[in-house]
């Protein structure tokens, strides 16, 4: 897939070579991410809002309540910068300076459109609880008419992007690496932990495999 | 400890019933995330950065690179607003429409200054080191006069601030409850997993004692 292309708003000026403007990358780190972090501007004040997203193709989906600030703002086609953020691991340098974290992150730029149609409506809530839980879609009550009215989807087409990853051990100054000092990387990951039944669930109804899976292999927000 | 007063800005509007306002709440939060995204506005366009931070009373404190953009804007007094999550469990409802998240969240709001003399650097570099890894400071080779003049630091006073929490089950429309779907929460926790010790640490050096605590209890920031 080819790059974003690299201007004044998306360019990466610190550490430029932790930086990564290919779609596939950047893509990735938005369906791993179970949330993000979307900024706006309102009244001068930036307003920096944590909330559930899916992604197809060059669209992002966020979904709200009717007349919450966020989505209202989003729908009324201002700027938008939403920042996605997957941390990997806590890298422990000899000296206090090269301390740092492993880290894989996304900040793209854009603006929002309504979604208004049932059908499209319909798709994109979809796509948010299939990003969350994949195969829940398929077994969960569908929005009815009340819940769709009540509910806003807004779609933000990625203008801009990119990604910075870091990776790998500290790096040390030369003359440090004879230091008596433990260095190396504490990986970190989010972890699913035992599901936790509805305590009013009947002790008929089985955790799904889906579910199940998660346990497995750890938690991955699956991929479009 | 007391409450934010609320006002225009750290109100909660939506579903205000998970608002909390108080001191000790809004600090923990804080405390237990590794990371924050902090959102300014550079010529009308929003930002939104994933940074390191650390907490001290009412003060957030920031580093950065000197010509790094966000710490030169919040040197420069211009309005901040940082965002800090934690992510507790995927709440899995009968309906679609109920699904959620459990989560813990502070926004908080305030203006930069600079972190000028060397003095007050250190002790705010040494807050953040130690709230990514507690014990490190003491450990790790202090910064020389050459990695101290490289490093802007930047104490954000907070004006205002608000946390959200979500815990618990689902909750579904009485009817659904009869529906053949499994609910409940799968719960999330971001982990520690076994360390990487850096290719050229010396096989005699081992795991200090502040980093085999953090497997044992799982990851959990420092509090002050």
């Amino acid at each position: 897939m080819s790059d974003y292309p690299i201007t004044s708003r998306n360019e990466v000026k610190r550490l430029p070579k932790r930086a990564v403007y290919d779609r596939d990358t950047v893509h990735r780190i938005i369906d791993e991410a179970l949330v993000c972090h979307v900024g706006f501007v309102q009244d001068q004040q930036p307003l920096v809002i944590p909330t559930l997203h899916a992604r197809r193709g060059e669209t992002l989906f966020l979904h709200g309540a009717k007349r919450s600030r966020l989505i209202e703002h989003v729908r009324a086609g201002n700027a938008v910068c939403a920042a996605f953020t997957l941390l990997d691991g806590i890298v422990l340098a000899r000296s206090a300076f090269h301390h740092s974290v492993n880290y894989r992150s996304v900040v793209l730029f854009g603006r929002g459109n309504p979604v208004e149609g049932d059908e499209d409506k319909l798709r994109a809530l979809e796509a948010i609880v299939e990003h969350v839980a994949k195969g829940r879609w398929h077994e969960a009550r569908r929005p009815n008419r009340k819940e769709l009215d009540a509910t806003a989807v807004v779609a933000i087409e990625i203008e801009a992007a990119s990604a910075k990853v870091r990776s790998g051990p500290p790096v040390d100054d030369e003359e440090d690496y004879q230091l008596p000092v433990w260095a190396g990387v504490l990986p970190l990951a989010l972890r699913p932990q035992s599901p936790i039944a509805d305590p009013r669930l009947p002790p008929s109804l089985h955790l799904p495999d889906y579910l199940a899976d998660y346990m497995g292999r750890g938690f991955r927000p699956p991929k479009e």
